[in-house]
């Protein structure tokens, strides 16, 4: 059931059910019933990339199987450049840079479904997202042309190998506060930028930087201010130099070190987006990146779940196999489940992101990366636990595993920040409650003061297949509760909202569960619909009722909006 | 408020409210009244033996303090000599071993506040627990006299290092499946023992074992029987070997090795308890042990708050101390309140482990492993997570806190085995519900259909301070709504229940949460009776409405049980 899917794109028209659920609803407006087609039925792909996505999918797990030795890479603290060449010989250093430019041109949700394998590799996987997701994003979403011709070409191919510089000692979650700082020169044409960022990903591996920093900018009113300009920095610049690689507790195969740069001369042809513009390309580069965590968590956990099940179908105790006893099959759960749902929502966000127009997920993909960060984290010590004491054994990857997943709720932006950020980007658009852009359901709330949502999910025209009626009228439930309490929020807090992150997080928490609910019905509703191979595991995952899946999505979203009024300090 | 309490130990007669109430109240008979008394007040230690713990605990913290390096003991995964030396002369090896013999005679409550010392370093506290909290707490608690007098001086002054051989490579949770055989020679004289042994701690350091092998035993009827004996051998005596020490997650400065016996002579002598009795002193030995880990949890987490909080009283983002973001505060809730609740729990089952008659305490102590267990767990990460980017940083202790106590809820028992321990137990008294021993409140369940229970905590005379009324009122509201659902479950599941693991861990959950509310109900409405300092801060840990609280234990144990009916599958 937790086989990887590839799902066919919808072109403009949805198919199916919602197609008929389109023409025949009166109640809703056409505006709705088209937000409503964003998430239903669940996006596919074409039979052709399907086809495109086996050809490199297949390669790349026999070099992950055969050629990466994780366990060496973990110890050497380095990918062996034998490994490194590897990757570019696969393609997997330009995997979203257009084939124009030397890429592989991949969609968002291809680049996930390669994720699901490149994470078996911790190191690699930060290694490559450090590069691509990060490091020569900004060049991709932001830059010139003639950037673009200039330095994508050496970094698709992975001749040169890309760092993005933003942290600071003094400025983490804080981006604005970066205090390295890029004075233009007398003539105007170039930088002169002097500063030191921290913790660089690919710090000493790479030859071209994305850079921030503080630059001098004259406003409307004649005014100087300090603001944030993004640079394309290469490494012969000069002046630029690297601390030795920081000892971590995992991804030790990835390269992490103090970047410094002294009087490094940058053309004004490097600038990236507008001088000034820097902090909105920080942010667009951070949340175009974050949706892939979900299906990189996912393909690890569907690792540990061969790994385990293998272990637990084998090793007896107590004249039982292992796989014999509730409190391990409990475990199995917990990863399918999450497994499943992760993978739902990643793909749900991919495929939004592939449609015509870029749509802005940031906040979907916030909600992955928070959801699958933790649960990534939850199941890897769920999986080690199964093992016993063999798997606080370095013998066996799951203690690598496990420490190699904790850096996941950190970078890419804290859990505890990108919390804050879902809920008050949802809170902006109070009224419609959310970004009114997926969740159109949710833009629904003001009419349902004192009644149930109907969001046209369930019923003789609801787009949920019959089977799923009383997941999808949980749904609707929890979106009435969560309404009314965040409207009620609203009236007792009002703007001082902002301070109270104890508040927020449950906010956060029920949208992320909301988001993890819809994403996962209405991949299970597509599966059954079209009698997908296994669908009926898939159908069984919001079904079920043992405590995990209760626990950690559906119940718990219900049982938190519910209380939310109630808990608050 | 979290400050390490010492408690003077109460005599016979209870005194205060308690006594008080002993007196006045009629609707309970005496034996009831006496198990109250076990629980309330809160066990308290005499001035002398406060003074006889500042005696121990200065030095100790200003050797842990000053001497032990624990980031180059993790790193070159081992203790050095002069470490070892300094913990044998600050009398370490011999904490719970009698004067007599030339140990330190710590009742168990003293024992554990050193616990809260030694856990600093997961490495010693791990050398050191394998020594004598199970090394040699055979001969202890089942050996001779003569056992005692020839092995427990040069134990108690660390000359010899003990190690406990019970686990194989096919027996971990299922003790009683080992293979290891120790033959009668035909003079009757000695055992021959055969066998192999995986994952001794001290394994390689020891040269004391208390060994676990199958015998033959010729039972009443004359029949030939498998059983398990204890030995105690010596490396001297010949055919022991042992392996290359493990590479392990963290502890890693402990010494974890397999240990191979080759036709060892063990003199009969040396059998401890009975032949064919080793099942039950393996069992006693490990039951008896296991209640330091609560206080060995609170020190550590206790020292993650001195450590985090200084970094949060000093880093800014956004302009603000990091102190000041309600997400961060609410870490420190949660480290706060678990560490308060398992010390709580560790001493009031220290406390009732030093009466006399040495009480069978090992489902509380059980109870405490589960719950300190993942509670510092949870509160390392949470740590961690404060630090943000620093944290995984191996310049910092965070991470390696992290992956050393990983291992606390694999040993000593699994979770899961000791869950399903506290449940079935406690199911096997049903009827009583639990262990009739401490609980008493428990043992009145019979009563309670379809009214609430009166424990006689609260009103006029009860024996909880009225500050906590709604507390002890809460605590008597779950333990009600625990006593309905157990009876249900025994009722619809009969004796099946015991293979319904998921119902047991639940009514485990449930149990291991009730003991963490009286355990701190009683401390916390000691504090307050006698005007401790800070006790005000100790009565907001069960009256504060913050998350984490409500979450970790209070509201968690109603919701449960209130809940365990309708969710089970």
């Amino acid at each position: 059931a937790l086989a990887p899917r590839f799902f066919k794109k919808t072109k403009a028209v949805a198919r199916g059910m919602a197609g008929k659920a389109k023409g025949e609803r009166g109640c809703s407006g056409q505006g709705s019933a088209h937000r409503r087609e964003e998430v239903f039925p669940y996006p596919e792909i074409s039979n052709e990339e399907l086809a495109e996505i086996n050809q490199f999918v297949g390669p790349v797990e026999k070099f992950f199987n055969e050629e990466v030795d994780s366990k060496k890479i973990d110890q050497d603290a380095k990918i062996p450049p034998e490994t490194l060449q590897g990757l570019r010989d696969l393609g997997l250093f330009g995997m979203q840079i257009p084939e124009e430019y030397g890429g592989l041109g991949l969609s968002n949700t291809l680049y996930a479904r390669l994720g699901e394998v490149t994470s078996l590799d911790g190191s690699i996987a930060v290694t490559l997202a450090a590069h691509q997701a990060i490091g020569l994003k900004g060049i991709l979403i932001a830059g010139t042309e003639e950037q673009k011709a200039k330095y994508l070409p050496r970094l698709a191919s992975g001749e040169h190998i890309a760092a993005f510089c933003l942290t600071e000692p003094g400025s983490g979650s804080d981006a604005a506060s970066i205090q390295t700082r890029a004075t233009l020169s007398e003539d105007g044409k170039h930088f002169l930028l002097n500063g030191s960022k921290v913790w660089i990903s690919n710090g000493g591996l790479a030859s071209i930087f994305t850079v921030f920093a503080r630059t001098e900018v004259v406003d409307k009113d004649g005014q100087v201010k300090d603001k944030i300009t993004a640079f394309i920095v290469e490494r012969d610049f000069g002046g630029v130099t690297h601390g030795k690689p920081e000892d971590k507790l995992g991804i030790r195969g990835s390269n992490t070190c103090e970047v410094h740069f002294e009087n490094t001369k940058v053309p004004i042809e490097n600038v990236i987006g507008e001088v000034g513009g820097g902090f909105k390309v920080a942010m667009n580069i951070l949340n175009s990146g974050r949706f892939s965590m979900g299906s990189g968590s996912a393909g690890m956990i569907k690792k540990l779940i061969e790994l385990t099940s293998e272990y637990a179908c084998t090793r007896k105790q107590f004249n039982k196999k292992l796989s014999q006893f509730g409190l391990i099959q409990e475990k199995f759960c917990l990863m399918a489940v999450k497994a499943y749902v992760m993978e739902s929502m990643a793909y749900l966000t991919a495929g939004m992101m592939d449609r015509p127009g870029f749509p802005d997920c940031s906040v979907e993909a916030a909600m992955v990366k928070v959801f699958s960060s933790e649960g990534a984290w939850a199941c890897v010590s769920e999986a080690l636990q199964i093992l016993g004491g063999l798997g606080y054994m370095k013998d066996y990857p799951y203690e690598r595993f496990l420490r190699d997943t904790r850096i996941l709720l950190i970078f890419e932006g804290t859990n505890e920040i990108l919390r804050l950020y879902i809920a008050l980007t949802g809170i902006q658009h109070a009224g419609k409650i959310l970004t009114d852009k997926i969740k159109y359901f949710l833009t629904r709330l003001q009419d349902t003061l004192g009644r149930k949502v109907d969001l046209g999910l369930v019923g003789d025209h609801g787009v949920v297949h019959p089977s799923l009626q009383e997941n999808a009228k949980k749904l609707e439930e929890n979106v009435y509760y969560f309404g009314t309490t965040v409207r009620g929020l609203l009236s007792r807090f009002g703007k001082t909202i902002v301070e109270e992150q104890l508040v927020l997080k449950r906010v956060a928490d029920v949208v992320i569960n909301l988001y993890a609910m819809t994403a996962a019905i209405s991949r299970a509703s597509r599966s059954i619909s079209i009698g997908l191979r296994n669908h009926d595991h898939e159908v069984s995952v919001p079904q079920d009722q043992p405590f995990p899946l209760r626990l950690c999505s559906w119940e718990q979203a219900g049982c938190i909006s519910g209380e939310l009024d109630q808990t608050l300090p």
